[in-house]
């Protein structure tokens, strides 16, 4: 995702450290802390814009959500929308995904959603893939005994690499959808990314999955 | 699938037993000695008319390849293929799919072939479907260590299900296709089913996977 530089995204990050953290290392294994209630953690790794975990927050206060997002021009579009609602079972952090386990300590998290990740197609960028084993690891490290990882894209080749990956590393797919919008799933609530590409007639590809 | 009643089955079936088999339970634990070459055995679960499974045969020289369909008025077809090919490394049974363990000793066979079973979409059916825990228990069983089952379907619930249904039996997923067609899958052999649901745009979900 390409982004336009929005003046004073700096400014505003900066003003609200109630809302949004740059250096959460110090919040590692207790960010129950950070929250008004003791309640289960789930973390959305790359929240883009934020549509998503503000919304989730929203219909979901007894669980206390974390939005993790490395882009500060997408990030500050989910603290504009965090600084509407002020929810108070919302963090986000504008940090990298990949130095998760720098953040959270282990078992610390309770579900892992993963939206429309970018599916690095060309085979020598795999290793980028949010869902290639070197990210399992650290997914596994972070999540409490049978804490699920939740997955949904757009784009077929990454599913069908997940679907494999996931499975090779011993997990377990506790339920798979080829076409979520047209689905009995409820409470499905989309990205903008989401939003965007399904108006287009691309199905939304789901999975939920375990470890053993 | 619902099928014509062939006049003269019966009899072509009983003419050629060099061919296909109704009664195979004698032959359980020494498929090998039924066909010219001691090679691998793989063995296509409903094979209906048969084209699947006998172009596999013609292709494939270096494995020994057995049809199982319960129903004859579908089988007819194939062993009429079989009689104008008359491939060594081919034969058919006409028995019950479900009695699998009584035709194929523990570990005698080295790759299950499943393709466009019955989708049984009913909930209360789910024990019918091929991909149900009970016949994986049977799967597991035939196959040999490291055997694979591989899996053909244009239903997009029963592929749904199946990857859960592979999945929490602790099978892994080597590869997962979700639109064989216009994927580079090579050598795909189509059934005649599969032939005429994709020309409607169907796509065709395969995948294939091991018991651990």
């Amino acid at each position: 995702m390409r982004l336009r530089h929005k003046p004073g995204a700096e400014a505003t990050i900066a003003a609200h450290p109630e809302y949004i953290l740059t250096h959460p290392e110090e919040w590692r294994g207790r960010w129950h802390e950070r929250f008004d209630s003791q309640q289960p953690l789930y973390v959305e790794v790359g929240s883009g814009k934020g549509r998503f975990i503000v919304e989730m927050a929203k219909a979901h206060p007894t669980i206390n959500f974390i939005g993790v997002e490395m882009q500060m021009n997408a990030i500050i579009s989910a603290l504009e929308k965090q600084l509407d609602e002020r929810l108070p079972n919302l963090q986000l952090l504008l940090v990298d995904g990949a130095d998760l386990k720098d953040y959270f300590a282990a078992g610390e998290i309770d579900r892992i959603y993963l939206n429309f990740c970018d599916p690095w197609p060309k085979k020598r960028h795999e290793k980028r893939r949010l869902t290639y084993h070197t990210f399992l690891q650290t997914y596994e490290y972070l999540l409490r005994q049978k804490g699920e990882i939740h997955f949904k894209t757009d784009n077929q080749g990454l599913f069908e690499y997940s679907l494999a990956s996931l499975s090779q590393y011993g997990m377990t797919l506790k339920q798979v959808w080829l076409d979520l919008h047209n689905s009995d799933f409820s409470g499905n609530i989309m990205t903008e990314y989401e939003e965007k590409f399904s108006a287009k007639g691309h199905p939304i590809y789901r999975l939920e999955a375990t470890f053993n």
